[in-house]
């Protein structure tokens, strides 16, 4: 894709359990000659998908962490630069996908799950950001792409909405969408592509299949989102020429009542 | 207003320094035959706006804290609680108008910023909105406005877009604006209306005076928006019978470009 | 309300079958001290609203027209400045409150009804806000609310989603919308006031208690918009200080779930 | 892209003259596999871009109409779907891209260019999308894409926000955005995917080249839009598959300012 020497490099935070978006945009990249960096909390699984990536010829380093914290973060941003150096990477796109949705009646919330929504929502988020985008500063502008680097934050239906039971969520998911549009209006001008997706739809993951009750969801691409179908659209974006950049689309199933 | 027989009060957090938003809703309220709680971090600001209500024949109670923390919002709305107690008082209005604009380039904002920012925010609104949603489940439905009570959120431009220096403000004003609307449609069926401004301009505050240079500023209405003005809109939408319901208003000088 | 010596006058287009959004704010602003020009198909309610606002001591004049046409409404809106001249009046404020609602599958909307609703939805109230801006620009600026004139259009959940029977209604009112809101950034600086209400709900009339099935709804303020609050909206907009103008604010009942 | 034997055609209305972005969809259509019949006013240029793809080893046909009327609209599909007929062909795409752009003060604004932007802008495209899904319902759903047919309106700035020049021309691209997300959603659950760009910056194409002065404009791809890259985007939408389909995503180069 890429007319630059170095190889690519993409930085996922949030690559969870395997199944979901983070991983899928992880295996994607790596077919498209990306190198991979996994962030996740849990090394097991982050271990287990980097496996499955270098066995089938991709190149990926897992990074566990123990939080997203400011140090956390940053120590891992230190340690992915190591392991993918100058001139022989370049890391050119990151994706945020981290954090957990939280439904619940407001008055049910707790304070801890009002802080961890709203401090990896949007704190972690902004340090994420902030690594993503230095480093990028520091690339030369690709002559294809017309950018030195893209980033990503995976969005929600509670990022354009609040909802009865959305009320930390949606706060934490406003904040993160808001954080995206500065960056992009911020640093477009510095040739760094910043995004965002609306994914308005329950995702097919390994968790879902077993918590979802209706008969043949699984099974039916017209009511729930293909981890590997949103991996497409980041790649879509990354791959998008600085004449016509797209900081937010939707995605959806196509049954969705919305 | 209330055909309540005990006498309404209004919770308002964020009195700055007796020139603002904060200080004028508690002035026309207090006009309009409120009891006026104060809460503000600075003790000296919030005694004098409360001696000049009461001086005014108005009756006010000034709350200082020393932060917008989980405990000190507790401790606060306990104090306010026996200030006014039931069934002499019947607390039906509050205003989240506490937190401060940060207006910096995406890199220079320091961790130290960006939580303030957030934690003020974001989590401090929800704090404040589930003392004063919990008090307003004790209230009878007001035979006149249909309520139990009604919470105001004070919102901004940075609330509806984020922008090139606002990377910060706009996520913790975004969340809070996400907040505003998940309660309005958790809690209007429990008669508590939950309304949000979009404050879409410079406020004419003491502060504003000075540091604005644009000659005439100060005194040309058409652009600057008047905090006296702001406080009606919020009296207005207190006012509102539970048939017609605002969630979001915008509120912006006449010559304002937007 | 204003400081000036001509009698105020408001001009209402859509003002229906006397229960209704318009014949309420007509009612309301004749009982502030406006004289009102009524514009609606149909003569015979017209004469019935007037008739009855006259005999409530108000004043009250029917202007009915065959169609929304461009020629209509120009010779309207003369026959409104002959009744009304200055010195003696001023027409000051102007609600645009027609169309109909059409709520019907895209592929069974007739071609008819496709130019029905966007001519009238779209170009009569473009029309309309013409004849109104033109007359505005002839107005001092009033010294207490700070402007020439106020120019509400009536907007309804379709003017900000488009929905599965709403392809060509929530088309118009998208339009209506949009040129709600270039005209208040167009004509903010020459103190015109233009603002957009998001009606969000069954508003209570002669018809909607017809229809409606659900029983209890026409007693339960909690569940349909009455037209007098509305009217009060729109009463609160047009006085309105210029330091602090809405451009648009929604309104729903209580138990809306949305 | 499809496993569908028959040959797919993209329809596309407004080619303009051959350098915008109509054409180029058609010309990467074309290199994509499909068929392309080319809808404009003026027969000439119609006939050139036509000629160019043939002449690269594509299939385009020419259909010039006297204007966007309901009737020419009508016959216009009737001459495409005898040109290309099932099974050998099948329609499974259509671009909506007419319209002229109208920059102009409110007061300004002729009766007539009210009449053709609202009339172009919104009915035509109700009318295109008309004959569009009617033609995708007749079709099976693609094994591949999960879909029958893909409609894409090509919006502007002006869909989402009305400004001090865009009374008339907002009103219409808002109108015509509300039909899209209308359409997303009523047929969705046909298998027709929906979809709306926002180009939000100035395209480069022959005229643009021209009345623009700022030096290095057309040169620098940070500046303004590539058409072949808005094509390249619908090309992405047109071949998404229904388990993540995109309603809207926004375009623009990566220096705007926005």
């Amino acid at each position: 894709m890429a007319a630059n020497i170095a190889k690519g490099v993409l930085v996922v935070a949030g690559a969870g359990n395997g199944s979901g978006t983070g991983a899928a945009t992880a295996r994607l990249f790596a077919k498209n000659g990306y190198a991979v960096a996994l962030i996740a909390r849990g090394a097991d699984s982050l271990t287990k998908i980097s496996d499955e990536i270098n066995a089938e010829g991709g190149q990926a380093t897992p990074f566990p962490l123990k939080s997203y914290s400011h140090d956390d973060i940053a120590s891992t941003w230190t340690a992915i630069q190591q392991r993918f150096p100058k001139p022989e990477y370049e890391i050119r796109a990151a994706v945020w996908n981290a954090g957990n949705a939280v439904f619940k009646p407001f008055l049910s919330i707790t304070q801890e799950e009002l802080e961890s929504t709203v401090d990896t929502g949007i704190k972690s988020a902004f340090n994420f950001a902030r690594h993503s985008i230095l480093t990028f500063k520091e690339n030369e502008v690709d002559s294809v792409t017309g950018k030195r680097g893209a980033l990503i934050f995976t969005g929600a239906t509670a990022a354009i909405r609040g909802n009865v039971l959305t009320s930390a969520f949606s706060a934490a998911k406003h904040g993160a969408r808001a954080l995206s549009q500065s960056l992009a209006k911020e640093f477009g001008k510095d040739n760094i592509h910043v995004a965002h997706s609306i994914i308005d739809g329950g995702i097919l993951t390994d968790r879902s299949r077993e918590y979802r009750k209706e008969p043949g969801w699984a099974e039916d691409a017209n009511r729930r989102l293909d981890p590997e179908s949103i991996a497409k659209s980041y790649l879509y974006l990354v791959n998008q020429d600085n004449s016509s950049w797209t900081w937010e689309l939707d995605l959806r199933p196509a049954h969705e009542k919305w």
